[in-house]
């Protein structure tokens, strides 16, 4: 079986792994050679916009997918009119549109941060009544790692942070959270629903820094009740492979951060802590093969490598970390990789991650 | 850094997806493309014979290897002559020749079959004084799988028995042995030894049908016995890189029966049931890094695919099983996938062992 991804970033390449894995043939579709097409002698690098070679590519696939929600949704729509295409395209509109994604959210019964829509300068300059201040001024489409967007204390500062980012905007209000978790979950075309443990992920500057799992100090009650939104989530959406949603862990409750509709990268450590991984559990969906076993092995955690690579040979001294690593070009604020950890307990997790992160953190730009 | 890798089958093809994860480039030399070609754009598809490309080849990897010892050896020398080598071509010449791989071992004071060299019918003639009947009379040089051998039972079917298989050949006394066991063993380019668990293996006319981690009723003095053994020959042959031995298990102790210079089918449980798998073991001691963690995440098992692919939803309807499918061409007798087995407790693994055996032999050809 031939699997159509469309997408050459890194997501792209650990799923095209995992499909070799399971003897199936991963194509790549992007723009231009990339870490995804590495991994495979089976690429199409093409521009977008080239129409008579996303239809061949189409024809030459059984099945299709993408690796991240960037990639034109004009070009999903075109692929999966002529090939079996998972997740449904559909899906795709409200997880690239903050506004469509909180009603999406809330018509699940998921509570999110307050919001509104910031149609004109006239929400803008009301909002406090409605999400109060701080609040933060994000753009309803393409932000990423912190970027687009901006923290606002009044009407004023929220009307020039509309003009600043100069595009559809909306509004929510400051939630004052302990920490982030995310869930990872599977669904499969028969409509299996299987969950990873819920990941504890620890940001700096916007950019995910690392993840561990099992998430500390979260009681069973509180996994059991991230699943069961998640669950109504993904059958609301008829949700077909992995998905992820962050949440705000608050004084009052869990507040739904974001839906990232793909594999995720606070669940990497799937790959060595988990008995399948996500990127082997997305393929098995898209393919329609029954889901493989999510449960975790023991302790583990993840950390990104951001910028730069560190002495590769300073890690692989550490006992039990597993990198993986992109192949992709330097850049500050860039993620070129991540390392793994397992450890037989959360004392030895612990001890793992901070001389991972000693090593890794030396060299980050 | 790139690795290249002399050699285009499954194993080359595990060892590139090995190098991928760590960040490195494999660049595969093959005759022709195949399973392990399709899983990087770094290949060089040439025939052992064009020197021109070999040397292109040699200038444009940093160190090199090969995948299995059936890679003409003039090949080998030729590319370790431009540039670095792991493991060192002169330990391949014993390992491909039966005669003086029992040399070998008994140099290291490893126990083997007792042994002779045919070199004329008159050898034959009289090998029942030395090794006694039933005897085996195997190729010097190129048997595989449990070709190129025969049982002789008198010294008439031995003279007949060098005549058929026409080159130069050795004789072997029968040994009486209850089951078969291999160690693989990682050693790095700083000496560092590292040992997986030994494996039970169990073979059908002559090919490994699956093997089991940890092998039962082994005592702790017999895995050290053949940790110290092992240790002794790779000391010894100075290798660098992962190597495998088989071993008979007799009333009288351990006898070796073959080195495998190379990843090996015994140790592929190591990708899903160690903590570092043989794969990337290798790649690090190719590429001087440090040895990753050998030890077992618990009971494990490997069943081979040969012949022809179960249907793979049947597979991975079962828990904890992780096929890996090379991508060949299915046929009769060929090695063309395996599925690993995970377990919490030796009695999970025996039932679930026993029920991918099921799938998987109701279709072996």
């Amino acid at each position: 079986m031939r699997i159509g991804i469309l997408g050459g970033g890194q997501l792209g390449r650990m799923l095209a792994m995992a499909a070799h894995r399971l003897g199936l043939t991963p194509v790549i579709y992007a723009p231009g050679p990339g870490c995804a097409s590495a991994a495979t002698d089976q690429s199409r690098l093409h521009a977008w916009d080239d129409l008579a070679a996303l239809d061949a590519f189409a024809e030459s696939v059984d099945v299709c997918t993408f690796e991240v929600e960037h990639v034109p949704l004009e070009v999903v729509e075109r692929v999966a009119a002529r090939v079996a295409f998972h997740p449904n395209p559909s899906a795709l509109i409200p997880t690239r549109d903050r506004l469509l994604e909180k009603r999406l959210l809330n018509n699940a019964g998921i509570p999110t941060a307050p919001y509104v829509d910031l149609a004109d300068e006239e929400a803008a300059r009301t909002l406090g009544d409605v999400v109060g201040f701080p609040a933060l001024v994000k753009l309803r489409t393409g932000g990423y790692d912190g970027k687009g967007m901006a923290k606002v204390e009044s009407a004023e500062q929220a009307v020039q942070a509309m003009r600043d980012l100069d595009a559809p905007c909306i509004a929510e209000g400051w939630v004052p959270w302990r920490r982030e978790l995310s869930i990872v979950a599977a669904r499969g075309g028969d409509g299996t629903i299987a969950f990873y443990a819920p990941a504890e992920n620890t940001h700096v500057e916007g950019i995910l820094r690392h993840s561990r799992v099992p998430a500390p100090h979260l009681s069973e009650a509180d996994r059991l009740l991230l699943e069961a939104h998640t669950r109504r989530l993904v059958e609301q959406m008829d949700y077909v492979g992995v998905i992820a949603i962050e949440w705000f862990e608050t004084e009052g409750g869990f507040v739904a951060n974001e839906i990232a509709p793909r594999v995720h990268n606070s669940g990497h450590w799937t790959q060595d802590g988990a008995h399948c991984s996500q990127f082997e559990n997305h393929i098995r969906a898209v393919a329609s093969l029954p889901l493989g076993d999510t449960g975790s092995t023991g302790p583990s955690a993840m950390v990104n490598i951001i910028g730069q690579v560190p002495p590769l040979a300073s890690v692989l001294a550490l006992p039990r970390v597993a990198p993986h690593l992109y192949g992709k070009t330097a850049r500050p604020g860039r993620k070129i990789g991540h390392v793994n950890l397992t450890a037989d307990t959360d004392e030895a997790l612990e001890a793992l991650l901070a001389q991972t992160r000693a090593i890794v953190e030396a060299v980050t730009e």
